[in-house]
């Protein structure tokens, strides 16, 4: 079956769409990436998108006809890759465009809900590509009491687990997230988080104090000194210590964060400021590895999973069991050898050089995703892909170890074209 | 396959479900009603939702959660209809709260968009009912070049059609619809639109002026005398000369519309008003019944039919030829001798007598649906369920020539439990 996979990340800057011919089912799916194609947003767009993710509000009309514009775009990109690779598709995935993700039930109108908003309408794309699409993928898991992220690790599981190698594959988007694979794990043995900001704090900084929309090549960060005690406070934020799974998004780091990380760096060398904010990146994977993969120092909390506690993971091995160590057994942090990475960060050399320096010690080599022929900005897109091709034969596809979810979930719904 | 369909109208009064027993295919569909209940909302809900459909500006997290508690919502109503019903659920049809709906494409970030929007999240009610779920039901019309409403002409054509005698179906809900049928037509022949105001402006007053919810039993209406001056300015309002198909809503007759009506009438006694918003619904239901069904006075405009302007509804027979008379054959209505109504509006006297005064005049005898084994207020849940039915078999359900579709759509999103 010849799939499109359409993914456009927390930074917006555009659409990824990967084409890939899929066989097989579940964690022994196998597929041939065929070609994948990146295609900007028209630069109003983009600011539309970046104006209402950040919004505390916003214009029900222009939100709903976001949604139908979107679906214009994501079926064109759709298209021209087709066109391009001159293949004939049978099924679209596409994730949409995230505008809001509270994975955490929260009191709302005498309730208590967690909710995920994914826009671009599916049937759009589904008419103007005269394929089926399977499009929204999160609630579904939400439904099934997770968080309705992270979603990659089941590609991650499929592409990575090996018998005797333990593995954690990082992706660095707007958000950092990282799933840990132990030697010869089962699916419910996979743990996966949120590790922090990726590029997007990195990012938000560059367009705010040089007028430019990243970093590139990390030639800003790699002149300028990292700022300890900017560096310290930010790492008091929350999130970092907080127990997986765990998710972040422009709710953590967005505006707001930016805004303050600005002010507290006074009048310090933009260089300077944008250097932090890698290593902020770096650090913070370096404490997510260390802390909630490896379980050192403060590891006694690192697998005191939430749905553990309820106690409705019943018949699910604990996490404790099968490979992520407490502190009482760090040697087993040995059975992790390879930490390979994938998504946008890759392209930032000096946030790459930070990253090693951070999991070198740990007895980690960093790899990427290309070594394993996934090219580093097709892996998401890819992974809505194999997500779409399990759902549309209606097998589920969520890890309720890395979202939470007390119970697997058939992810996502179906448009016909 | 029995199918559950879940309907909450624009005056958010609260959650109708019907539970149908449903055979055979496309316009030859049978169906058995085997249950309906209706619950209303909790008020806080309530007030929320008719907060986000008069907003200019909402809350991205509100609405994102709304999503999501409307999801449990519609899920506890099913469950709580299957088991007083004590039948075993196959699907599930949901229409979804309205947040926005246009369906006229306009400029939009460089674009021309429609769009609709929809909300109460179907893999919760999946999850919740364990049975497959269809929503979202508008965008593939909308995608096919229609204006994503009316839907309901589906099943008035599978309900009404006759050999002999033409019908219209009126529906009166906040807004009222209409779906004329002549005697012998193909689906093709159906015409549909909005007729302006059903009880939405009643019931808004009744609010806004006496803090009751809707007028009990049209007693307020009946001790009024209508304000010909304030009914001929509402009239004016350009939705009724536009030529259908047409759609309304509170974009054009929500609280602004609401707001302008009552500064009209200045100081004016209550019964006043609410007798002229009465009549109202009932002269806009006669105007348009005359002028685009009938072909009667500016009749010419009456089947300029949009889509057949620009030549792309090639193929289909032309309104003209098959039974929506020009003022050239005017005595051809006496083929419409049936007006049919439904839903809430019914149970509003005056309402009733007031259009029995419009139509007479006519030929046309009301009728109720609960005649024809559909009571008044099932018959938008059920329109659900059927078209759940035919999407659940990837038929395509929407009526072309009454949405303004260049092509039949299968109509909905499918989430697997």
């Amino acid at each position: 079956m010849i799939v499109a996979g359409v993914m456009s990340g927390t930074s917006a800057d555009g659409i990824n769409v990967a084409l890939a011919r899929l066989r097989g089912r579940g964690f022994a799916t196998e597929f041939k990436l065929l070609a994948h194609y990146e295609f900007p947003y028209p630069p109003a767009v983009r600011r539309a998108i970046l104006e209402l993710m950040n919004a505390e509000e916003a214009s029900v009309a222009r939100l709903s006809r976001l949604n139908f514009l979107l679906g214009e775009l994501y079926a064109d990109a759709v298209f021209r890759a087709r066109q391009r690779a001159r293949v004939t598709l049978e099924l679209v995935g596409c994730h949409g465009q995230t505008i809001y993700h509270q994975g955490e039930r929260e009191p709302f109108l005498g309730s208590k809900v967690a909710a995920t908003w994914q826009t671009g309408e599916a049937a759009v794309i589904a008419a103007r590509v005269r394929a089926p699409v399977v499009s929204d993928f999160r609630p579904a898991d939400i439904a099934a009491g997770g968080k309705g992220a992270p979603l990659v690790p089941f590609l991650d599981y499929v592409l990575y687990r090996d018998s005797r190698a333990g593995r954690i594959a990082q992706n660095l988007g707007g958000i950092g997230n990282l799933t840990a694979i132990p030697a010869g794990a089962s699916a419910n043995d996979v743990l996966a988080f949120d590790t922090g900001p990726g590029n997007m704090v990195i990012d938000a900084l560059c367009e705010r104090l040089i007028h430019r929309s990243y970093d590139r090549n990390g030639t800003i960060a790699q002149r300028g000194n990292v700022l300890p005690e900017i560096l310290k406070l930010a790492l008091e934020h929350p999130f970092f210590s907080r127990k997986p799974p765990k998710t972040a998004g422009r709710e953590e780091f967005g505006r707001d964060f930016v805004a303050d990380f600005i002010k507290a760096c006074g009048r310090a060398r933009h260089e300077d400021i944008i250097a932090t904010a890698t290593q902020l990146t770096a650090r913070s994977i370096g404490i997510a590895v260390r802390r909630f993969v490896l379980g050192m120092a403060s590891a006694a909390r690192s697998h005191s999973h939430p749905s553990q506690k309820t106690g409705e993971r019943v018949g699910h091995p604990t996490l404790a069991k099968v490979g992520h160590p407490t502190s009482a057994s760090v040697g087993d942090r040995c059975a992790y050898t390879e930490y390979i990475v994938s998504g946008g960060g890759t392209r930032n050399p000096t946030l790459m050089r930070l990253i090693r320096d951070e999991l070198k010690p740990l007895g980690l080599r960093v790899r990427l995703s290309d070594e394993f022929g996934v090219p580093s900005e097709a892996k998401e897109a890819l992974a809505f892909a194999v997500l779409a091709y399990e759902s549309w034969h209606q097998r589920p596809s969520n890890i309720p170890s890395a979202t939470g979810a007390r119970r697997p979930a058939i992810l996502g719904k179906i448009s016909y074209a």
